[in-house]
């Protein structure tokens, strides 16, 4: 099986946490100790798991130019999860699910935020297209602070299709676009819901848009009217969550 | 006066319309040739500003290592507001104002995405401290997409005493809190705001945030609990934006 490196205390220490990635070794530096870096040690012994101290220029050597903050492990590939288990859960309860649908963002800095934002906000899973879009990568671990090492993360090989397959389970499809008329405040986001999120530059592409039941924006005023893809993201998943998970009276 | 080097294409031609700065010339490269450059092009001979045609070597020569999409500009220093020409602001009528205060954000990427975020909503200033924040340089411009060349940010000695200020002036300071027990949703925030944004690691000073008339917090589920800060303040930026600009019916 493929190996990779984490690099950084986060990606390292929750995908301790989250147990989802075996761990082959993990390499501390002999020149940090920090009670973060003693986290980790705990973590690797109550697991079993082999850790090594070496110098830092070793570390170094392991993972070339990346910000390691001492600690790096090497681990089984990132788990994508299949989509048949993201919709496989029993949704039957009070919990409707809420998906995160990414065309095309390519930026790894962008996915990596919106994940991180996604977990915070407590959503069920995201779902990436196989091509034209920046994959879970170690890089993307570290950009979302570890968030990666717990979120679902599914790959379609076409998104507009999978569209039509959560639309057969009656999930809803908002997808958010600078151009629409519907305010993301104007819509009910309550039921179970399917969030697109476009790519950094063109947005959806026009073939996912059409698949959309309903297309929401962010309200803008202002000389310049264009947020960040991962700030847009956050604001859109956090009117969800406030539709979703916030008392009407508070 | 200190003069500075613009690049990149929205801050150019952000600053253009801004019409702020002044310039002293615009240096496009001769190998790049876009409708975007172009219109950089009829802005400098609209204003009668000084256009020069360089190899890319040169505008390397000129930039360093900043990736300049082919546009650059040598203008005069970022001009700070007057603290005293942001509260001379005629608040009388309909309008309330809605400041933002940022503590101690010292990494530029973030200072110049809220910067960003805060053009979008409409917010009517940005205030620093002095000491351990980040500059409006121009690489926070090419961060925020230019946002910074129309936003007001003023630049204060003490955030704790100008908060006393803005008390005086009747305008009610939020603080941005991760473990604050208030919601952002439970929270009314539609009369005259300051919000103030804590730092990447630390959050909110103590001495700043013992001025707050209340803090808050942005709800958050799942194992890693914590939004990037920037986000963060876009988060709570838009909850501030949704209840002050959005009917309670929409």
């Amino acid at each position: 099986m493929k190996a990779e490196i984490l690099y950084g205390f986060h990606p390292v220490y929750e995908a301790l946490r989250a147990d989802r990635r075996t761990f082959h070794e993990i390499y501390i530096s002999k020149q940090t100790r920090t009670q973060r870096i003693e986290r980790i040690r705990l973590e690797a012994d109550r697991k079993n798991i082999l850790l090594k101290e070496v110098s830092s220029s070793k570390l170094q050597a392991i993972g070339g130019t990346v910000s390691h903050q001492g600690v790096m492990a090497r681990v089984t590939a990132y788990p994508l999860t299949d989509t048949a288990d993201l919709l496989g859960t029993d949704w039957s309860g009070s919990r409707l699910p809420f998906f995160l649908l990414l065309d095309q963002i390519v930026d790894p800095h962008n996915l990596g935020a919106i994940i991180r934002t996604a977990l915070c906000a407590g959503i069920d899973g995201v779902i990436i297209p196989k091509d034209r879009s920046a994959f879970p990568t170690p890089a993307v671990s570290r950009i979302s602070a570890g968030a990666l090492e717990h979120m679902r993360v599914a790959q379609v090989n076409n998104l507009a299709r999978f569209i039509n397959t959560l639309k057969d389970q009656n999930v809803w499809i908002a997808g958010l676009d600078q151009n629409a008329g519907h305010s993301i405040y104007a819509a009910d986001l309550t039921g179970a819901v399917g969030l697109v999120v476009g790519g950094e530059e063109k947005g959806i592409r026009p073939l996912v848009k059409k698949k959309c039941d309903l297309l929401i924006s962010i309200p803008q005023s202002g000389p310049v009217g264009s947020l960040n893809a991962s700030v847009a993201g956050a604001i859109a998943i956090y009117e969800l969550y406030r539709q979703r998970f916030v008392s009407k009276n508070a």
